[in-house]
C-alpha cells in the first residue's frame, strides 16, 4: 500500500506538534529525553526541533561549560513569550485584565473600579483604558496580542452578545466583539462569567482533578458555570447555567436573608452587610447564624438542581462570597444532604476574584491552541480572525 | 523522517476501518466508489476489500450478465449479519428484548408481561426466558450474541447495580451483570432507561438532528436523560437526569392531577385514567383540560430546572403519555415558556414505548464498534468481557 506524500509531510506536522507539546509547561529538554516523551527516534526529533527552532516556536539553551567529561548536551524550550493573550472581566463594579504569555503564566494584571451605572459606551471605554495600560506596561502593542476572551455577566450568545438578561446596565446594546475588533486583528471572544471561572477552577483552582464540575458564582446575585468530562458547557444558546432563572430555586431571594439579618450597622453597604453577617457567625452571633442557615437553605435548592440533573463530582463555591466559605459550607452541605440522592464533593474556590479573567485567559489559548498548535502548526504569528 | 513499520500497519488498519466504515449502512459498493468515500487509491482499496473478505467483516454481491457493454464491476457489502446484539428493557410491568444485527436492522422482537410486584430473582427469570425465545426464535445462541445491554427504571452505578431509588420491588438486591454473565461471555452492561431513550430518540426517533438533547419518560412516573453533544451523560455516579427527586419540581405528584380528574369511570386503572382524561380532554371536556393544564404546570418547573442547567437544543417529550402528545404538548409548552430564557424545540417522541430497547441496542452496538471497529480490527467474533 503506498504511502503518499501528503501522508507523510502531515505525519510530519503531527510529529512537530508532539514535540512542541513535550516541550509546553515542562523544563528545558535535550534531544534525548524528547525522543523519549514523543516516542520518536533521536535523529527525527533532531531534524523536527530544528524546524521548530527555524520557526520560532523553539528555542536553543546552550549548555554551559562542562563540569564533567564530554561536553553536555544542548537543551531545548519552548518559548512561551512568542505570543501573549489577553483575559478581561468586565463586571459591574470593576474591569480586571490579566496578560498572560503562551504558557499561562500571568505577565501583567490590572483592575480599575467602574462607575456600576455605567452605560455600555463607557463601560467599553474603561475596558479601552485598562488594556492599554496593561499593554503598555508590558511594553507591547495590540498586534502583539493573539487572543482576546472577554467575560460579562450574564448569558452571552455565539456572537458575543446578551440578549436574554444582564446587570449590566445596557448591556444588551452593547456589541464587545465589533467594538475590540476595531483595535485586535487577533480573535476575540465574549463569554459569560459564571462559565470562565468554572473553566479557571479546573484549570489553577479548586478542581484541577475533576472533570465534572457545577460551579458557584456566589455573591449578591448567584450564577453556575458547568464543565463536563473537562469541556465548558455553553448550552444551544448559550444559556446553560441559569438554573438561577428558575423561582422556585429561590437564588434570586436567598442573598436578602443575610442582607436583613438583624445587627447589621445601619451605614453598611450591601456587600458589608454580608461581610459582617459572615463575621458575626464566626463570633458566635445566633442571628448571624440564623441567617446563614437560611440562606445556605434556599441556595440549596437550585445546587440541589444542578447536582440531580448532572450528577457532576465537584462542587465549586466561589464568587465573594467564597471567602467566607469557612462559616458558609458546611450548612449549605448539610442542606444539599437533604435533596440529593449522590452528594458532590464541595469546595470552597481558591481563585477569589481573579477567576473571571483567569478562565477568559484558558480560553484565549484554547483559542490560540486550537489554530496554532492542533490541526497544523504555522510559524508562531498572532492568528487573524 | 523515517516512517516506521508500525506506522504503516496502523496506517493500514486505519484504512481497513475507513472501508468499513464507508460500507456499514450504505448500499453494496464498487471498489471504484469506495475509493472516492475513503479518499484512497483504487489499488489500495482493492488489497484493503479482499483482506476485510478474508477476514469475514464483507461479503462479494458478484454482478449479473451485464446488459451493456463490458463486465459490470464487483461490489461489496458490510456484513451486517456477521454478529448481533441484545437490548433488554427490563420495566415493572413488561419484558421486552430486541435483537439487533450489526447495521442495528431489528431482527426479532419479543415482549412479555411481569407482575409488577415480582421479586428480583423472579423478574430475572422472566429476563432469561425472553432472551432464550427471542434467540431461538432467530435460530441463535448465547455464543452468537455480540453484546448485551439491559435497560432498568432508577439510576443505575457503573457496575449495573441499582442502589439509590428504584421503583422495581426489591431491585436493590439484584446484580444483573453477574446473572446475565453466567449465560453470556461477551460484554453486558446495564442501564437506566430514561438514558437510553435519549439514546434511541437521537438515534431513529424525533432528535435525529439534534446533538443537544433532553428527553422525558413521562407517565405515572416521570424520568429524564440527556445527551449533549450527541453523547449520553451519565453522571460521576450514574445518577444524571434525576432532577424529578427534587421536592421543588412537583414531579412525583403531577400526574396526581390526572388521577384526580372529576368523571373518570370508578373501575378505571391508573393508566387507563390518564387515557381517559387525554380522550375527554380532545373531546372538549372542561375538567379534563384543567387537569391537563395543572398537570403540565406542574411537569414545566422540572423541564424548566433542565432546560435552565443545560439550555438544549431539543426536548423530547416521550413514554407512555406521549402517545397524547397531540393534548400534551401546547400546554406544556405555553408553560414552559413562563419559566424559560431561552425555549428548546419541544417535539414528541416517535418510538413509543420500544425506545427503552432500542437504545439499548444502541449501546451495545457502541460497544461492539469500541472494541472491533475504532482502535484496531479484529477478525468478527464475539468479544468477550
Amino acid at each position: 500500500m503506498a504511502t503518499t506524500g501528503t501522508d507523510l509531510s502531515r505525519m510530519r506536522e503531527m510529529n512537530q506538534l508532539s514535540i512542541v507539546w513535550a516541550l509546553r509547561g515542562g523544563p528545558p529538554s535535550t534531544v534525548t529525553e524528547l525522543a523519549g516523551r514523543a516516542g520518536l527516534s533521536r535523529p527525527a526529533v533532531d531534524v523536527l526541533v530544528r524546524a521548530l527552532v527555524g520557526d520560532g516556536w523553539v528555542e536553543v539553551e546552550e549548555p554551559g561549560p562542562g563540569s564533567v567529561v564530554g561536553r553536555p548536551a544542548r537543551r531545548y524550550r519552548f518559548r512561551a513569550d512568542a505570543g501573549h493573550v489577553l483575559g478581561v472581566d468586565v463586571g459591574v463594579h470593576k474591569v480586571l485584565a490579566v496578560l498572560s504569555d503562551l504558557e499561562g503564566d500571568v505577565v501583567r494584571t490590572l483592575r480599575r473600579p467602574v462607575d456600576p451605572e455605567a452605560p455600555p459606551a463607557a463601560r467599553l471605554s474603561e475596558v479601552d483604558g485598562v488594556i492599554d495600560d496593561v499593554l503598555r506596561s508590558a511594553g507591547m502593542t495590540p498586534a502583539e496580542v493573539w487572543a482576546v476572551t472577554v467575560g460579562v455577566t450574564g448569558p452571552v450568545d455565539a456572537a458575543g452578545r446578551t440578549s436574554l438578561s444582564t446587570p449590566l446596565p445596557g448591556w444588551t446594546e452593547a456589541d464587545p466583539v465589533a467594538h475590540l475588533a476595531a483595535r485586535f486583528s487577533c480573535p476575540v471572544r465574549v463569554e459569560n462569567d459564571c462559565k470562565l471561572s468554572a473553566v479557571a477552577e479546573r484549570w489553577k483552582g479548586a478542581a484541577q482533578d475533576a472533570d465534572d464540575i457545577a460551579f458557584l458564582l456566589a455573591g449578591l446575585r448567584t450564577g453556575a458555570g458547568l464543565l463536563l468530562d473537562g469541556t465548558l458547557r455553553r448550552g444551544h444558546g448559550g444559556a446553560a447555567g441559569e438554573i438561577g432563572a428558575l423561582k422556585a430555586v429561590r437564588w434570586i431571594t436567598a442573598p436578602d436573608h443575610l442582607r436583613n439579618c438583624p445587627g447589621i450597622p445601619a451605614a453598611a453597604a450591601p456587600g458589608e452587610a454580608a461581610a459582617w453577617v459572615f463575621q458575626a457567625a464566626r463570633d458566635g452571633d445566633r442571628d448571624a447564624r440564623t441567617a446563614i442557615r437560611r440562606y445556605t437553605r434556599d441556595l440549596a435548592v437550585g445546587v440541589a438542581a444542578l447536582v440531580l440533573t448532572l450528577d457532576p463530582q465537584v462542587v465549586v463555591y466561589g464568587g465573594g462570597f467564597s471567602r467566607s466559605a469557612d462559616v458558609l459550607l458546611e450548612p449549605l452541605r448539610r442542606e444539599l444532604a437533604r435533596h440529593c440522592l449522590r452528594m458532590p464533593e464541595l469546595r470552597a474556590s481558591t481563585l477569589g476574584d481573579e477567576s473571571v479573567a483567569l478562565g477568559a485567559v484558558r480560553l484565549a489559548l484554547d483559542e490560540v491552541d486550537g489554530r496554532l498548535l492542533s490541526d497544523r502548526l504555522s510559524a508562531p504569528t498572532a492568528p487573524r480572525r
